[in-house]
């Protein structure tokens, strides 16, 4: 007995953004809702699914090298999704949990025991709007978390400036840079978000990249010529090209992102001039992935705690942006891409 | 009484390469030789001038940043030089004596007493050529192996590419990484070059980069594929592309110098279209100046010790290239900006 299972599937390698219908596609791949959780397994409702900028990274040629396996063709995409537990065969889960895991995106899943268990979300101790646990208590919290302590090196009074300032990962670390006594400048690519990091979250100064058009001169207007300490990159191109111009000496930029460059081929990404103020200024690029041992693995307890603490307390905010619906999964996809959300996207599959 | 002193004057700010007699230029300033040394001071005949790129970075438009202060027009440069007491008003320092100092690069200078006290040559200690502490003993050797085992982490059975390998710092990382069990490659600027890196330095291999154009295919095919862990900068442009994109999984790139570009401006300078490696591959990239604290401080008294001892045994080897007489310095001084020399640069004052 089938009932109808809308699943996200990889239907063709893109050249630049993926196209719904062709290139990402959601179909009806069915499930059995009669079957049993098989020996220490579990059967699994997605409740919301996490959209985040590394999964474009996986829609390539296996040919081409990365930092994760490519995703194969025609089959589901898989991302972090809360889900929650419809039937269970391991004790340590009960019917009705909430479990946070990467799944493939659709509507119901089984879940076979495997080397990552399932992450169970324990109601009550972290703040109330579970969607947190896949942004700012999830990888790209801890992604912002770790990086910023391990690369950024954050000191009180520096001057640190984030790109897409008002996403996932970059109102996290303006949040804690600015918890650390930094001044925190950030970009983002709408007026209604450049409004959110200034007025909302306490930002020192900010612009909206598709207005200001030269990161380095609107750096040195807010700074006063002074230039920055940090550059948090999420964005990659111009961004970082006006970063490192405006850098002082012994500044560090954290690689987290280049979400400018994702869906360019190589012959038209974005040339970088001046890496030559990467000697003259003495800086320090560091690239990283949160499944990097001093990363997540080494922060990952301190920042569920402090985080957690901070959202719960209010004294943290987390904007979320939620589409709604399986069958809009592809467009989600696209319009997070595309830079079309306002704070951490997240797709509403069922609550 | 003035005695003839040809000096070398900084007498117009240069766009591309200086020119001899326009925007550097030999003239006599005469030196009074029956002066006595001033109160603690000396009266110091050079013998050796130490010609590097960082050099020209000082040749600019005072109004530019950078991490040496800029070189005042209408005065002599000033270098690192080898020197012979004349006259001595210091205990420390007697007649003959032999002193290594940074000095205006003229015939004859005084000394009057400063902050860096002249660095004196105690004979018998050392090798016996007395150029080395321009080059391996010196500025360039201190830089070479304090950054290469403060960024580069040097681990056996890893691959290093060393650009401008037959150069004053360059031939000393290629050895002091070969000491280290690395399979080590370097680029060069000619054939004799490439002869002497592979056959008298040990280099596992090379290349001439002004027939081999793509740095990125030959390191293909000098490692099967495989790629490099470190890349020791010292030219830029496109040799840093090609290797950001060989580069392995937390590979290091020792920012140590971009000759290619100093002498263009901004607007010419080669663009590094793949930063987005950075990222995909965890890379680090780090600037430094050899008086930053971890690097030469840290590192000087090892770095004597053990150059001194393998330069004086004969396991190590430092070619030296040099040019004769101060009326050839602004002639010398390009030629070491263009690459012309073979080894470590150096003028020949007198012995």
């Amino acid at each position: 007995m089938s009932t109808p299972n809308l699943s996200l599937i990889f239907t063709k390698i893109p050249e630049g953004l993926p196209v719904p219908g062709e290139h990402i596609t959601v179909r009806d791949v069915g499930f059995d809702l009669s079957q049993p959780a098989p020996p220490g397994g579990l059967v699994l409702e997605t409740l919301y699914v996490s959209f985040d900028p590394y999964l474009r990274g996986l829609l390539r040629d296996p040919k081409i090298e990365s930092y994760l396996p490519p995703a194969p063709l025609n089959k589901p995409i898989v991302a972090y999704s809360l889900a929650k537990v419809l039937k269970s065969n391991d004790a340590a889960f009960s019917e009705g949990d909430i479990v946070r895991h990467l799944l493939p995106v659709q509507q119901y899943n089984v879940y076979t025991p495997s080397e990552s268990k399932p992450f169970k979300i324990e109601p009550g101790v972290g703040p109330e709007d579970i969607r947190h646990y896949l942004g700012a208590l999830g990888m790209p919290g801890l992604t912002a978390y770790s990086s910023l302590y391990e690369i950024g090196k954050p000191k009180k009074g520096e001057t640190i400036f984030v790109s897409s300032a008002a996403g996932a990962v970059g109102q996290l670390v303006g949040q804690l840079a600015k918890h650390e006594g930094l001044t925190v400048l950030g970009s983002v690519g709408s007026d209604d978000k450049l409004a959110f990091i200034t007025k909302e979250l306490g930002f020192d100064g900010g612009w909206n990249y598709k207005k200001e058009k030269s990161t380095q001169d609107v750096i040195n207007r807010l700074t006063d010529g002074k230039g920055i300490d940090i550059f948090y990159d999420n964005v990659g191109g111009e961004q970082l090209e006006g970063a490192l111009a405006t850098l002082k000496r012994f500044g560090r930029i954290v690689e987290c992102g280049q979400i400018s460059q994702y869906n360019l081929p190589p012959a038209e990404q974005y040339p970088i001039r001046n890496t030559l103020q990467v000697l003259v200024k003495r800086l320090t690029m560091t690239g990283f992935l949160v499944g990097d041992a001093n990363m997540g693995p080494k922060h990952a307890q301190e920042h569920q705690e402090r985080v957690g603490r901070w959202l719960k307390e209010g004294s943290f905010k987390a904007k979320i942006h939620e589409w709604q619906g399986m069958e809009n999964a592809a467009d989600a996809f696209v319009g997070m891409l595309k830079g079309e959300n306002f704070g951490k996207a997240v797709l509403k599959v069922k609550v």
